[in-house]
């Protein structure tokens, strides 16, 4: 009988507890505490919206062996039983005398023994997703048992993708790909930077996205300035270089990719920044091998653009992808993370045209053993016009 | 001239700073350090999508007077500096040697003295936005000076409401209310659950939302079970309940509330459930008043729904609503927070209609002196009927 669990099948999770346990036991820790979203979802398969109001906290313990002991708020307990854990623990949360610090102090006892050692993700891009005063006392609590840094173990793991999760962040990549090509028509039905936001929000949904957490870009004369801030109401204008970048959801997984057009006939300019990101690109995707380390992969892109005359922006050239919007490692010169078969991940370069004004592309790529296989569909070669 | 920078004027920003530097002056606090997104908003205006991405954490110290310190990854130096801030430093992220954290223990070394005291949120609600192992750093670092709870020192200021606040709380439930009203429209075209979702993403969209943080909801027959799962890929059929709930956001600020539809005439159950959800929410609008506690709250929306021979569910009926989904207090017995004027609020009955069937309806409201405003247009009384 087929499983009805959502997600993928119970033997991916096994997996995923088995290769999270052989890096416990290398790495001397007795117990995995878990308190982000993608941890949990990563873990169990439990996937929900809810994680956006902050009132509770969410654990699930992964043991030396055997399946995960979830530790939730009672609203949970539904959802979880029909994901991928053993036992599933409640509290009815919030609780402002004790919300689940004990229940899950008990419970790390049973499951650890005093002299042991309990692996938290602590480094790098992680956070602590509960009460900073519930940690400090769970440690109190729980000594002589010792917290420890479980970084590693987890992104170890996780940024190994298996051929259901790439089949997962293909399908969005071909969603967010439909929902690209339906930007001019947008364009053409309301010019305004924050409607044409709204639209593009839109399209992706249409195009079969479950929700879009994340949309972001620019337009400006010839190139835009910060990529971060959210659309103004200011009408495109030609002359104007529009940027779109995405981070639609299906079944959990992300894509993150970005396009530009140009309104109007584009500045030369703009013209020699495509020209120059495109074949750095193309660069990436030929050259990039597993064995390689993010640093080299940040190097191959700036030799790239350097030599065509560009100017490589100072951040980071691309990163990885999965169930968040951006995974470690991050091409950057600090970064010496291996690049590893059947990891997902960006290529992002990026470069300065004028004074505050930037060009960015950005493609999804699995890493095979004979180099990048594209998840998004290629960027166009020349900047698509978009008349006005 | 007008303030040209994002968000409120410069007025509305200085007041808050003013609200929680009075509080930290009583608390003993010389600094605050927040880490969150809702937080860093609140004190900056400083908006942006990019927190989806778990790659790097961003601070705001506000010290005991004057604006805040800004102290952040250089790829938002641009919006930061459009923000309500004074200093800005940054540093380029991610970076895994040092990710702010040198930066960051510089910074708070100079604005507090070595006996003064930094204050965080560390309480029910709350979350740590950076790495832990950063955060065990930055304290050893620090000492002696001493890392306190700041929760009530926040929670007392966000949670009373400007009049701009309000208003920008109004807009959201009134674009909300708009698509609301389209998913009988919505149900024709595709009844398929998951489509039904996502149509209903793309009208809040389409009626003016910026983004969708989150939708969630629920149907089946006579009722719905949990409400935090993914939308499934079955049909609606005749004689289900089906719910919508959304906090979708404009200009930083959410709405939460939900709307039930029968599918064809509802089952009795159902529109008793109906009478007795929306009599107390009417109990609740004419009743509620500065002064009582959350746990009065969740009195009288459960006194109400028993003298209707209804069963409440054992969850919280309501909670605060601002810059996130939720926020505090929540309408438990256990919680006694004392409501206060300017307050926005969800009031949120559910009530259980059989086994693993429950019903619950959601409005918001902000509290006056004279009791509660609506701010979500009114759910109709009767349950709407959806012909399919």
């Amino acid at each position: 009988m087929a499983d009805a669990r959502p997600g993928f099948g119970a033997g991916e999770y096994a997996r995923r507890w088995e290769a999270l346990q052989a890096r416990m036991a290398n790495a001397g820790q007795d117990a995995l505490l878990l308190t982000s979203s993608a941890d949990v979802f990563y873990t169990t398969g439990f996937l929900t919206r809810f994680w956006e109001s902050p009132a509770r906290p969410w654990f699930v313990i992964l043991p030396q062996t055997g399946a995960p002991v979830a530790v939730i708020p009672e609203i949970g307990a539904h959802l979880m039983a029909a994901c991928h854990t053993g036992e599933i623990r409640t509290w009815p949360a919030p609780d402002p005398q004790d919300d689940g610090v004990g229940l899950l102090t008990d419970t790390l006892a049973e499951l650890v023994p005093e002299q042991g050692r309990i692996g938290m993700p602590m480094g790098l891009e992680t956070s602590l997703r509960m009460p900073l005063g519930d940690y400090l006392h769970l440690a109190t609590a729980l000594a002589p048992r010792a917290f420890v840094d479980a970084t590693d173990t987890v992104q170890r793991v996780r940024e190994i993708k298996s051929e259901q999760e790439i089949a997962a962040i293909r399908t969005i990549c071909t969603i967010a790909g439909r929902a690209f090509d339906a930007v001019p028509t947008i364009v053409a039905t309301d010019r305004r930077l924050d409607s044409v936001f709204r639209h593009f929000q839109a399209a992706l949904l249409e195009a079969g996205a479950d929700w879009v957490s994340y949309t972001a870009g620019g337009a400006g004369p010839g190139g835009y300035g910060d990529v971060i801030s959210p659309a103004a109401s200011v009408p495109l204008q030609r002359g104007d270089i529009l940027m779109l970048d995405t981070g639609a959801v299906k079944a959990g997984y992300f894509c993150d990719f970005d396009r530009n057009f140009a309104i109007g006939p584009p500045p030369d300019a703009a013209r020699r920044a495509q020209d120059a990101l495109y074949a750095a690109t193309d660069r990436a995707l030929t050259d990039l091998r597993p064995g390689m380390t993010a640093r080299d992969a940040h190097q191959l892109l700036t030799t790239s653009l350097r030599a065509q005359g560009a100017t490589p922006c100072s951040g980071r050239l691309g990163h990885g992808l999965g169930v968040t919007l951006t995974e470690w490692p991050s091409f950057t010169d600090r970064d010496s993370t291996e690049l590893r078969e059947n990891m997902v991940l960006t290529l992002e370069p990026a470069v300065e045209i004028g004074p505050g004004k930037i060009m960015v592309h950005e493609e999804n790529i699995v890493l095979r053993a004979d180099g990048p296989e594209l998840l998004s569909p290629r960027a166009p070669c020349d900047l698509p016009e978009i008349e006005i």
